[in-house]
């Protein structure tokens, strides 16, 4: 084998909303390097068992967090030889998107909330890491259904429209929100559900249609568009 | 060290235009495995010398290609138990972009340019890679400056034009495509020089600014668009 060995892990960003701020959910080191030091959830490669690097990303969060089957996609790979002090390393970043309801329910009691933009200083370029996940999350939702996996499994449009504002940083026009979901066409009424229990009236529940859990709908993009 | 080796490879989509028509430059294997097929060019990442991906996928470009500094961004990971037969393997997949004047030129008598649409089964997964890249070109060119690249240091803007219509299948309004070069920002005229020599009056030749050599320019993307 014509090289030295590099260290080649899997870390998880995995980002949810309280109330309207975004947060990351992070992990105490339970080990050197940067014990008990908050970081991303993330670890080796284990090529015995993972089939790839989204099967290990997989796993992780499995074993960490709990979460069984959140929306996760490929951020991006760091390396380099200075970014782990035990030596050349890789880490192939992924992101994933879950409803903060799933995580306060305390499935997860190692995982620490931090809003990203009051991250100090984390272990690895694991800051680095997390925001260009939230870079990523921000550019994405301004397109396509990405943002409804912050939602739980069933939520009405006003709460939704609060998320994609949420993400985006501004207000969104409603007849034009409702014209843009439509466009996506990603989700289904929950036939027979409503939220009730507030002083309007009670208000039809969604869920997204089981085509667009693991990808996206996205609306094309031309050219000439906003030229 | 509590991981078995992972054989960690960078690999470079080396893309250009020969007439209207999207090539990717493949380079003969001289070892195993498949040897003497035709690959992408990439090797071993070598921890002793490379800084980080990026500079391994700087390295062999220069090494098998001859080219110094084109357009280079990372396209994505691939990786696993099964595309390698030496082992469970990473490919830190990279894209480039280059004039094909600059193949042409002889400066890497290795090279074979094949086009895209038209590739037979490749070794490990270069196909999917390849096909990987392709997408990410399409998908940048429809709002960034990214095509420029495809040009020489110098050309008029009918042959920009001709290029960006060469990716996005798809002609384009004159009018509306000169509005969206002077948004994008990124061209500057060079002083004096003209392209001659054909019927029609002398074109103005402009070159790229220097500020999106390795970054692009990009058309924010509002929420609401196209809706």
């Amino acid at each position: 084998m014509p090289q030295k060995t590099i260290i080649c892990t899997v870390d998880v960003v995995l980002l949810c909303l309280r109330g309207s701020t975004l947060h990351v959910a992070l992990w105490r080191r339970d080990r050197p390097p940067f014990e008990g030091s908050l970081a991303l959830p993330g670890g080796y490669i284990h090529s015995e068992e993972d089939v790839d690097t989204l099967d290990a990303a997989t796993r992780m969060l499995r074993a960490k967090t709990g979460l069984e089957s959140p929306y996760l996609e490929q951020l991006g790979t760091f390396s380099g030889a200075g970014r782990d002090p035990r030596g050349w390393s890789i880490s192939i970043a992924y992101y994933a998107l879950v409803p903060v309801e799933l995580i306060e329910a305390d499935q997860a009691p190692g995982l620490i909330l931090m809003p990203v933009d009051q991250l100090k200083g984390l272990p690895f370029d694991h800051k680095d890491i997390v925001l260009a996940a939230v870079q990523r999350l921000r550019n994405k939702s301004s397109y396509s259904s990405l943002p409804v996996h912050l939602c739980g499994e069933r939520f009405t449009l006003p709460r939704l429209q609060a998320v994609y504002e949420a993400i985006l940083g501004e207000p969104i026009n409603k007849v034009s929100f409702r014209r843009k979901m439509d466009e996506f066409d990603m989700l289904e009424p929950v036939e027979g559900a409503f939220e009730t229990g507030r002083a309007n009236r009670p208000a039809q529940l969604y869920r997204l249609k089981a085509a667009y859990r693991q990808s996206l709908s996205v609306t094309p993009r031309a050219f000439l568009a906003g030229s």
